[in-house]
């Protein structure tokens, strides 16, 4: 845009061809082929603006003053229903860039996550982790993928304050967290030690698996060749505990009180 | 029934008048009045007969083998459809009795949730307290109702292994709760004590806000007079912790580790 001049572009129709391809970004096969992704709603997009995210695209409601210094697009409440994915459309979706991270052999306090398919439950995990100052997170295996429009809400910002990777298998954990001594949560048996006793290491890689399986038996077996097991203690009242809350007490004590 | 005479009952008809009221059971003025409410699915009737619930109607997709030996009324996908508010129909919807609970002056360690209008926290935080033995649970102020179906899809299954009591006003909670100290979560400042550092009293009940807003005046006062305040530890980088995540840290610190 030529500084000065007020360019105010609008899209109107859904059947614009830049509109139908930005909602397909709902589904994660273009969000990995374009490496873009949705910001739905007006704090979402603040946030990504603050960390410094490329948005390519800014969509407002017609007549709304929200992001007027931006280079905004203006639009219809029908446009942004169909590129947005809630239930009640926002009055601002933004097309932001992905970041690409450079692992760090000074990362000494990392979370694994494996299989998680809940994309709510990836959300809140990450907003955790941020909160206990984790080096790094590491979705490993199936994971749903951390630009799923649902995780970027539910994250509330945080997808941008800690480095995030994707790890596909033993190989590329062994060569990236080679260095990490890996905790594993298990159920009490006699191998497992209760938190409130865990003596926690200087560097690890903590990892969880999902709430109905656990972790795999391949992570597990990795666990118990140069590893540690610890139980979250509790009544017999209740199977499990539901994985963010799990995760949350046990970063709480290994980040906070450690 | 009369005994040994084996009694099949089938409805098909969605207008059915039964199946036309356990509909309403669906909004919180119908099972308020009635007492009853809606169990989805297998695993939480199961669960429901369990620990003893009265059901009162019990409706299987006709030609399954669930419930064979229960009262039970088969029925089509429409109906299961109708009467339950998931999205797929269960194969299995009961109506269970609401259950009328006596406050002990035994309890002492209570937690109080106030304002919670996500159903499905509430049931995540009831599945926590569970685990962690939690003496009572209050539902403080405008609290979303524990009969909500997704409350109890949440809490899978442990609405019945604690008290829960609802408690209007403040005059109420002193009444039940008198005799027991009101612990706050409230963001650092000079009255407040980092969990870490926390002396739990003997006999206390923990309060917790909503997400977004905290505790009431009327709940912080009420700590000032003669309670104490407590933060949990963490990074400026996140505003603050998801309410289920912080209940959960604080129960674990509260409860086992005390």
């Amino acid at each position: 845009m030529v500084k000065g001049i007020q360019c105010k572009m609008k899209i109107t129709s859904v059947n614009n061809d830049i509109i139908k391809n930005i909602s397909k970004l709902q589904q994660r096969k273009y969000r990995d082929e374009n490496g873009l992704f949705l910001l739905e709603g007006e704090k979402a997009v603040e946030e990504a603006l603050d960390y410094g995210i490329n948005i390519r695209y800014l969509f407002v409601e017609e007549d709304s003053e929200l992001f007027m210094h931006s280079d905004r697009i203006e639009t219809t409440q029908a446009v942004l229903s169909k590129i947005s994915t809630t239930v009640t459309p926002p009055k601002v979706v933004g097309v932001g860039e992905q970041v690409e991270r450079i692992w760090s052999n000074d990362y000494k306090r990392v979370v694994l996550l494996e299989d998680i398919k809940d994309a709510g439950n990836l959300g809140t995990i990450i907003r955790t982790a941020c909160a206990f100052n984790v080096d790094a997170i590491i979705l490993y295996g199936d994971t749903v993928d951390l630009y799923n429009p649902k995780c970027v809400r539910a994250s509330v910002g945080n997808l941008w304050k800690v480095p995030i990777f994707s790890l596909k298998n033993l190989e590329e954990l062994q060569k990236y967290t080679g260095n990490l001594i890996p905790i594993s949560t298990l159920p009490k048996n006699k191998d497992s030690i209760y938190l409130k006793e865990f003596k926690v290491p200087e560097a690890f890689v903590m990892m969880f698996g999902t709430e109905s399986c656990g972790l795999s038996n391949e992570l597990i077996e990795y666990t118990k060749k140069r590893g540690q097991f610890l139980t979250v203690e509790m009544t017999d009242k209740v199977e499990s505990l539901n994985l963010s809350i799990s995760t949350g007490i046990i970063l709480y004590k290994l980040f906070i009180e450690n």
